[in-house]
């Protein structure tokens, strides 16, 4: 955001409509793509919470297949979306639109969306849309009666001769590509809808084009963020993937259960910040800040690291796991919890400390069911100076995989720096 | 492949130019694109590996600026790259393919490149060519004077107005998005370049138009995969390390020090091929099969699982380790080795043979240098039937998870399933 939009909104209704009635046939599976399981989160989801953030949007419509309506249903409630509505989708693209318009049409009660001055229409396949694009185009369609985002185009563009040869190629940089999202003012996209010809229901290109062929209203065109681009490939999905951890990846809390001894957990701390750039990480001691570890929990933390100091069982990791069992916040993405334990092999008696240590399978096993990833790291702390450091480096590697890679099949390991 | 097209292969000298000479300021990062690391090799390496792979390419000329001239020659060493020949980029990408067309023109000597009939145009940054669609443009050209490939659009293609507005939209389906490999006689591009006006080499769109406009040569046409696609964003370098990643973990070799025994060794087998479908996985044993591994290795494999049955030393994973050393296979993509060994807690001593298996964190150091990510699997393997199921079970996932994330952070650690 430009400073000065931040907390800037629109003063008038502002609903979206989310077409989700494709069949994902150029992905080549059997998962229509708004339902393609990201970190076991389907894509559509993730389009909604970003959608959601906004608090201006104060409806949002969803058009799905009569076939997909339950599975939808089910989304919706396991993810705890609002401000959600769904309307069966249509046979094309356009006719799905039209009938996500109509639902806003109805008078509004408390159950039932009302009509807003502005529609925002997007796709369920576009997860990393931001509120300042969304901003900008209802607020150009505000002025124009209608937005749309665009961004250059990648490829050159070619008109093929009936024979499959070049007619010829397009300049590109007199054309763009046409993106979501893109708004209007509802009267003029409902007006358009409703002029519109069949043929242009099942075979018009965009919303842009039919408010221009049916109102005359020439769209302000608006340049979007390549985060716009429409998961459509598979490896479409594996960007999303990657997207999708990176961002929740972005925040790391050291949670210990003392306030003293803060020389290796402080090393412990710089070597992440080291091995994890531009990544925040905060630390919070446990006993002494509960309301303050929730505020991080609600901030929507999804990696934390444990630092057992003082004990060897796993009294500080379980206060976090209860912690975080109590917050949902793992359903939405895997949180990661990583229970740290300082070992020195030479003056300690090693094996029954391992055996306590040891119980982290068990206790990953429960927490697993929950979408929570814990993992233990041991991490050898002998006398030597050098060493400490080389161990702390090491155990921040270790973490670094931990948390980059966020694989279900590592929970409730034992890994050794 | 179509069968038919197996080993076929064009009866005139093809010739491939890539121009490398860009700057990598779309994807917002200081490095260009092209040289990007996935998995730690240059994105670029990738690309001249596919087009290698292809027996029939007898020259590649590459163009590069002459700032990263040394780079690429470096590149070209370490992995050990053939039939390349190095030209210095122009300031447009333009100039760059004409300063490769010119390298071919010279004579050839043992040394140069010897003038192609047909010459392959291709983008650095397109690391998923397949050889069918190379011989499908090279065909076509050969007939046509010039062939390009083409995806469908995935956006809506319109015209800005000079305020900024939609001025209209083009019918999707009438266009095509012009990609990469394209072909071309070689005396139709060269003439085609040495007419170009200084105007079209520096603005002119691509190769297809300028053969039409100058030779009047119209392109033939040709369907491509959604392989082609240009490494232009970060996204695209996330989804070109998922697909590489996928690509080198398409097989999986266990190897064991004995032939007797296959009981819970085929089951480990069976449970992998669970775990990771679609994925290859043999067996091999290694006293036996000496000769048998090094064409595991020769075709390419970059997974094993070693079992050590028989010993809780490392003498059959070092044996393969060496194997692997000699073969120089890890030098192109990391290699991950898991060492399984079987243990019944109840009846066994457990302390002496876990310092054995301990000794895997400094064998991995050694063998990291070397791009081989050596982990230690301790699969708990007591009595009861059931319970050997589970653990097996568990330690595929284990497997499969580290051949997924191929992550160095976790080589040396030992797991347990
Ligand atoms: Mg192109
Ligand atoms: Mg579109």
């Amino acid at each position: 955001y430009s400073p000065s939009e931040v907390g800037a909104q629109p003063g008038y209704r502002v609903a979206a409509v989310l077409p989700a009635g494709g069949c994902g046939e150029r992905m080549g599976v059997p998962t229509p793509k708004q339902f393609c399981p990201i970190l076991e989160r389907p894509l559509i989801s993730y389009t909604l919470q970003a959608l959601e953030r906004v608090s201006w949007i104060k409806d949002i419509v969803v058009a799905v297949t009569r076939e997909n309506m339950d599975k939808m249903e089910g989304i919706i409630q396991r993810y705890q979306h609002k401000r959600i509505s769904l309307v069966e989708s249509g046979v094309t693209r356009h006719r799905s639109i039209f009938n996500g318009l109509k639902a806003l049409t109805e008078n509004g009660s408390n159950t039932k969306p009302s009509k807003p001055e502005v529609v925002i229409i997007h796709d369920a396949v576009r997860p990393f849309v931001e509120e300042d694009v969304l901003l900008k185009v209802v607020t150009a369609a505000k002025e124009h009666g209608a937005a749309g985002a665009i961004r250059p185009l990648v490829s050159t563009v070619i008109s093929p001769s009936a024979d499959g040869c070049l007619d010829h190629s397009l300049e590109r940089s007199r054309y763009k590509a046409s993106e979501m999202p893109q708004a209007f003012l509802f009267d003029v996209i409902y007006d358009a809808y409703q002029q519109c010809s069949d043929y242009d229901l099942e075979f018009g290109t965009e919303c842009l084009q039919l408010a221009l062929k049916y109102c005359h209203t020439k769209a302000k065109l608006v340049e979007g963020s390549s985060d716009l681009w429409k998961v459509t490939y598979k490896q479409d999905l594996y960007a999303a993937e990657s997207i999708i951890k990176g961002i929740i990846s972005q925040q790391i809390c050291i949670v210990m259960d003392t306030k003293e001894d803060k020389g290796h957990i402080g090393l412990l701390e710089e070597m992440l910040k080291n091995e994890l750039k531009h990544i925040n990480v905060t630390s919070r001691t446990l006993c002494h800040a509960g309301r303050d570890l929730q505020q991080i929990i609600l901030d929507q933390c999804y990696n934390f690291v444990c630092v057992n100091v003082l004990n060897f069982d796993f009294q500080e990791t379980q206060k976090l796991l209860k912690l975080l069992e109590d917050s949902h916040l793992s359903i939405f993405n895997p949180v990661v919890v990583v229970s740290v334990h300082f070992l020195d092999y030479n003056s300690e008696p090693f094996g029954e400390k391992m055996e306590n240590i040891m119980q982290i399978r068990e206790f990953s096993k429960e927490v697993k069911k929950r979408n929570i990833l814990l993992c233990g790291l041991l991490i050898y702390y002998p006398q030597d100076k050098l060493k400490i450091q080389e161990s702390l480096r090491q155990g921040a590697t270790i973490i670094a995989a931990l948390i980059k890679e966020r694989n279900p099949g590592l929970a409730g390991q034992l890994l050794v720096a």
